[in-house]
């Protein structure tokens, strides 16, 4: 049987080890193809191969219900599910997604799952319906062991163990989150493994799970054994299995970290098909942060497993020494560290994944605005150049973050501006301030930027002109100069502004334009509802102007092209231009 | 010496055993006098006076940090640096409030930690700072044993563990959540009180922590012992005691979730000051969900150990059977819960406290929001009329919940409404459904409401006027309607919308007003930012009208009347009225 006769778990029941090991095989060419082509996750999706097989082989989905946690580890599973063209033919590598995805497949991707850390709790929601509905199939949650240090895994694990019912829960332990794993629990697991699962102390039984080790997570027979002991069980159980990341392909199990998640690369060599030696902002503010460690002697870094996002690999990490700590997959434990840190004394500074952000809102609310801990955390991967999978869009940071009092949203429009608010947030003492790194294009500024930015909430204006202002947001105020030479051309001499903060409103400047203009119009690039649009616009409704207010909708869309996402929301500097001249036309 | 001396923790430092017993004494007897007088959490400070005694009898704070989890349990704290008459002195007893408070100890109280399970990521931030600062005080986090089903602290744990070096957690194990407590984790902490502390299986040793158990932390010597064992230690390391909420008060020891927190009562048989046999929403809820269980085989209703909000008390959840799952002080499985089971085919109803949901903002987006999982998630205790102190105020649900895609908010503005919302949205398959429950007072229809809801984001004309309209959301329509008599009476005949929907906005309806209007006033009982009066002013601004959004300010407060904040911020009905009146005379 070749991988792409297979249409449904039900073509693999049959077949010897001995097949499953071909199959196995073929999947891996697979995944390495693909990935490098495209990118991906090459590490995860290699080392799980033999699990997830043998846990479609055991299990009868779509009766038994598999949920993969952070599901980008899914490419096995999706090759088992009528889906091997995807990863198969490359011309329809682009027919699946790198998540579990109801819409791709309803019958075996059950959830979307995208972030980590959700898994035993959706599944503990699934066996609660099972219950009421008095149905008796199996449910497998299928988890990271770098994804058991997000704290929902643990209340997930908490609540199922009290189900006394079949809740299967196998712990892909590859001995990775992205970087390398951080948390006592880590040490658990080492013991574990060391004693072949018979150590003393075990986490899983503590909570009250039964448990059972494989110490080879790529055997498949080891693995077929174990997952049919646990089959129908009526007693919540671990099956903790021992894998390797990146397995079968040298450079990823040699760079575990740098092959969690790829771009295109060369299969032959692992080099990166198109490295870039740019500066970027990831670069930017690692010197940035390496220069700051040589000045201030308390200055803490922290990443919550994340921290290639700001180029911290592991050579920088060791430099930066008890300068940097990392807490895990774990961003609530970021904020708190941050304000706990902050309130102890120390300069902080976290830089923080947008999407992943969302984890922390409450921390944001509760330990680090409403306290005196001024600290300073850069926002990763916002707006829509960011990441352009449904589950980890950055649209949502303006409202989440602005909603919040007394944390000051920054949106640096180039680099010189980002590091002059980075200078200014961590020499003064006084406020919380985020601030959102550009993620469109490395802009630089035309002349001196602003050292101090402690008058809050003051706009500035970059061109004076009259009938139309244009407030446009961090990196869309490239945008907005685009517009405003259109308009030229057009004989419209737009005022042209730079916010700089988006979390409060220029009620003077605002009121002051009403003078000499008729319409306000706002750029972000974030979710306009919620956003820094909509705050303006309730200023602008006092006045006598009328209000535009451009940005991303509130909706999810998913494996989109950028560009093409801004033409379909009118957010071409010719649409905008347009929208503008048609709109003063009608006033 | 008497409690009334006592000005810091340096004044307990040379008393004997039995002088502390003296103090505990006078300590549970002011607790009591306050309570019963002003209301208050007496169990939870019953039940720890002699750890927190112990603990600053052993530890010298402000040198040594001591963070109080979930701070209501703070009482002997306060009593012991510096805030006695705030519980000896009956017109002193609102110049104290029940969290921890920087502002009003800020040498004492290091974090407001309102919320449960922060204390050990927030204490862990405080250790690197010492770290940093190369400083050498203990580090103290004292956390409840049901603040431990919170994923956060967890997360804490996991970090702290791996320190090396002095971190000393408190676990006050007084075997209740607010409710009882659920989860694996709690059979393991059973386990260990009644080996002495001695069993094999210990969740905080396998975590990498040393362990001591404090078999009746109730008794001052024994604490002593423990606490000065751990003092300086080097190493991570929990201290288990057993503690009994409630002690020394029969009616708070028989019951103790009642008396988790209470309204003011009768000190010599524990009842209520003033008791309401009036139907409320938690009443009206009850029955509700009570009804319904009859009619849905498959419907599940979560709660996340908060189940008296909505009248569940012990024999309720009895009655409910299988149909009820509380998931422990666990938010973010909550939400995963209701997705789970609503993907599983289950019809879920998940009331939760708006300030709590904060903690699940990434499983709204990311389990919920995006998936096919219809269910019902009652917001309870929104608005100004809710809950009072800073760290649970019900401002931010509006901005918080509206700014996701694909969750439909909705807003009843009496009770026939809000049953017949929840009774739409029980019925239907398609959408995920909020129901934001009115705090503000109990309304009645004056006509039919409407039954379907399935027409998303129309708003509804109550009264057709001219010049102005005023949409007023929720429980805050009964404040537009006295506007609008008011604006009658200067002969201003005002449209009145109620907009049922405030994810959304009706725009077809906002543009039709343009004909005969000049002016759109929003008014919301919610910070107005990012709220629903931004989305309003989006739609207004694209008209010649002008827009007023009238809310609560983005901004901290802290133990207010919610008569004076209201007036404070212009929305009596009385300013609404004249600010109306004096925009439409400027226009």
């Amino acid at each position: 049987m070749k991988l792409l006769d297979i249409k449904s778990p039900q073509d693999i029941k049959g077949l010897s080890i001995d097949e499953l090991k071909e199959i196995a095989k073929e999947m891996r060419q697979a995944i390495l193809d693909r990935s490098s082509a495209i990118g991906g996750h090459v590490g995860p999706n290699l080392g799980d191969v033999e699990a997830i097989i043998a846990l479609h082989y055991v299990f009868d989905a779509p009766r038994d219900k598999i949920v993969l946690d952070v599901s980008h580890q899914d490419f096995a599973h999706k090759m088992l599910t009528g889906r091997a063209e995807g990863f198969l033919n490359p011309a329809d590598y682009k027919s699946v997604g790198e998540y579990t995805d109801p819409k791709e497949s309803p019958k075996y991707d059950l959830f979307y799952a995208g972030h980590t850390s959700p898994s035993i709790s959706l599944s503990f929601g699934l066996a609660k319906a099972r219950q009421l509905k008095h149905q008796h199939h199996n449910i497998v949650a299928f988890i990271g062991d770098g994804s058991l240090s997000g704290g929902v895994a643990f209340e997930g694990l908490d609540a199922a163990a009290k189900l006394g019912e079949n809740f299967i829960v196998i712990v892909n332990d590859n001995q990775m989150a992205i970087a390398e794993n951080h948390g006592g629990l880590y040490d658990n697991l080492a013991h574990l493994r060391e004693t072949n699962g018979t150590a003393e102390d075990n986490f899983f039984k503590d909570l009250g799970f039964d448990y059972i080790y494989v110490r080879d997570g790529n055997d498949l027979q080891a693995l077929v054994d174990a997952f049919k002991s646990v089959k129908d069980s009526t007693k919540p159980v671990v099956v903790h299995i021992n894998t390797e990341k990146g397995l079968g392909y040298k450079p990823a199990e040699e760079f575990k970290e740098t092959f969690h998640f790829r771009k295109p690369f060369q299969e032959s060599t692992g080099a990166l098909k198109t490295a870039s030696n740019q500066a970027d902002y990831a670069s930017i503010t690692r010197d940035f942060l390496l220069e700051k460690i040589k000045e201030i002697p308390d200055l803490l870094i922290i990443s919550s497993a994340t921290p290639l996002d700001f180029d911290f690999d592991a050579k920088v990490r060791q430099e930066a020494g008890v300068h940097y700590v990392d807490v895990g997959i774990a961003e609530q434990t970021g904020v708190s560290t941050m304000a706990g840190a902050a309130r102890g004394g120390a300069k902080v500074v976290y830089p923080v994944v947008a999407t992943f952000l969302q984890r922390a809102y409450d921390q944001l609310v509760e330990d680090w605005a409403m306290d005196k801990s001024p600290a300073v955390m850069p926002v990763w991967a916002a707006g829509v150049r960011a990441m352009t999978d449904l589950t980890h869009l950055g649209f949502w940071d303006i409202p989440m973050i602005t909603s919040i009092p007394e944390i000051v949203y920054l949106a640096p429009t180039n680099v010189e501006e980002y590091l002059a608010m980075m200078n200014w947030a961590l020499a003064q003492n006084r406020h919380k301030v985020a601030i959102r790194v550009p993620s469109y294009s490395v802009e630089h500024a035309s002349g001196e930027v602003d050292k101090d930015y402690s008058d809050l909430n003051t706009f500035k204006v970059m061109k004076k002109g009259k009938k139309v202002a244009i407030i446009a947001v961090g990196d869309y105020f490239a945008k907005a100069e685009a517009v405003c030479k259109l308009l030229k051309e057009k004989g419209i001499k737009a005022t042209l502004i730079n916010p700089r903060f988006i979390s409060g409103v220029d009620k003077a400047l605002i009121k002051s334009l009403e003078k000499d203009h008729k319409l306000v119009v706002t750029l972000e690039d974030g979710s306009i509802e919620g956003g820094f649009g909509g705050r303006v616009a309730q200023e602008v409704g006092k006045t006598s102007m009328r209000c535009l207010t451009l940005g991303l909708k509130k909706a999810f869309v998913d494996q989109f092209n950028p560009d093409e996402l801004e033409k379909k929301y009118g957010l071409q500097p010719q649409q905008i231009a347009r929208l503008i001249k048609k709109t003063l036309k009608s006033i």
